[in-house]
């Protein structure tokens, strides 16, 4: 992001973190220290950005929207919370998880409160358009989750599968954080469709190259083991395309479901970091970039509508 | 409950069971099913009653009670998978607990999905202070949990720590089911106040009898073995009653936390079925079922209101 664009909210950005700060006098003293840890370690703040960006740019500036903004970054923060538990990961972002070295019950339960916060901040926005969309995100987020833990995970998983699976995890929430803001803006049909099409389009290419990061990134740039996807026998795009030119290779399918897998990971990581798959997976995550740019066209032209596009860009040219 | 009471509110309550179980085209295939089974096997549905029942003893009859009160149960569904999760309970109501088949992943997104289809339904009732209560009734759910999980569990445990506890615990989805259906009902503050105490010392009762039903039940009626709290290293009313008497006897603290738990655990539960604790901790239940009748008779008198008072003696008269 350029440093104007990223200047733009900052002051907005500084309340939101004050909400998500925001004491809660019958939480016990713990899950305090927990929660500023989770939202101090709390990454860029890209989704937030997208609600703040698209308010301005809207020509509204009000107080709900950043309750809004607050909503959707701890709703992300809460949905963080139980991946990392339910998938035993013990660094993000290069700090340590909640499960790491807290019980699974007092982690299950302090997502389950994040998620009782998103709600609260979402109610304070006092608009139910803004709730129903907040839940059926929710919805959908879990649906996905669900869906890549119970389905057969096994290869041939084709491209429009993995997009689907893409949306669901991070597409819906970004779609959230850009159209719930018009919402709150009183933007119209038209309008509220284009920050639909932004949001997921971006959120898409967002997830597909934090996905290609887990092969090409560097552990200190991704905060976590690198081929963690690999190891927990996860399909991502990088594979499908590796299978795709190379079907009959069988270190991936060693990497992902074979025994000593370390060994196996490291060789597959190798394979495919030295493919066209790594291009080719950018090149998925561009044209969903383009897709996202052409929806934000359609919006008024201002610095807020650079600020977006500029972070469209970002999403595929961070640590690439 | 009497059988008039108990049919007041059926063909509400087969609609409240339908929303429920409103098919998700997002769903896969085994949450389908186990949400039909967790909704199917839902005990007496209690809570939505009470919902329901306010709603008609104030006079208002709307479907957007249904939303709430399916946003309740769907509530108190979400809490009790995560609840079995984190006690790794096995059985609950005499069937197999989610988490005795499913893995914990799953477990904790099927539970995360039914908060979000809570928020959802609580959405649809349209109302922004209905929300609001919802997700602070969630704040409240959890923070209480928490402070069980993360303090210092050892006794002395006073009976107003213990009943700070049971009010986070049940008293708050009480308190929601019957205030939110108040101001769906549009009623002034005072009635909201008189529904308020109403949920809240049922909601108390409610689970003073929960506990003492682990101590004297039966397990065909608890439907899971008697002594789980000991088991688990909970104390609750019965164990406080007997220490306030018995501050010396060492039975309990070898039941709480002492080695070969079983032999212990059966130990302490006859000390305690063979105590005044028993008496006392019912004693305690029906104060606050009193303290319920009390504010409840200061509502308009018809047989909606009867069917709550009704439902107050119940919570203490069943399976003792």
């Amino acid at each position: 992001m350029t440093p104007t664009s990223l200047e733009l909210v900052t002051e907005e950005l500084d309340l939101v973190e004050q909400e998500m700060l925001e004491p809660d006098p019958g939480r016990c003293e713990p899950v305090d220290g927990a929660i500023a840890h989770l939202v101090r370690s709390g990454g860029k703040r890209v989704r937030p950005r997208v609600t703040l960006l698209v308010c301005r740019l809207l020509g509204t500036d009000c107080q709900r929207v950043i309750f809004l903004a607050a909503a959707v970054e701890t709703l992300h923060t809460a949905t963080l919370v139980h991946d990392d538990i339910i998938d035993g990961a013990l660094v993000r972002r290069g700090v340590p998880t909640l499960n790491a070295s807290w019980s699974p019950g007092a982690t299950i339960l302090t997502g389950d409160y994040l998620f009782a916060r998103a709600a609260d901040l979402a109610a304070r926005t006092g608009d139910v358009s803004v709730m129903q969309l907040f839940a059926q995100t929710l919805m959908t987020i879990c649906n996905g989750e669900l869906h890549q833990l119970l389905a057969d995970r096994r290869p041939p998983i084709d491209r429009s599968e993995y997009l689907r699976r893409v949306y669901a995890k991070t597409g819906a929430l970004f779609v959230l954080a850009a159209k719930a803001s018009g919402v709150l803006a009183a933007a119209g049909d038209e309008v509220l469709g284009h920050l639909h099409t932004f949001g997921r389009e971006l959120g898409i290419a967002f997830q597909i190259v934090d996905d290609l990061l887990d092969f090409v990134g560097s552990e200190s740039q991704v905060g976590k083991p690198l081929g963690s996807d690999l190891a927990q026998g996860l399909v991502t795009l990088p594979v499908i395309c590796f299978l795709e030119q190379y079907p009959n290779d069988d270190r991936i399918l060693s990497a992902l479901y074979g025994a000593s897998k370390a060994e196996h990971v490291a060789m597959a990581l190798q394979a495919i970091r030295n493919s066209e798959a790594v291009k080719q997976t950018r090149d998925e995550a561009l044209r969903h970039v383009m897709r996202a740019r052409e929806a934000m066209l359609n919006l008024p032209d201002n610095r807020f509508r650079q600020a977006l596009l500029d972070l469209a860009d970002y999403s595929v040219q961070r640590q690439l």
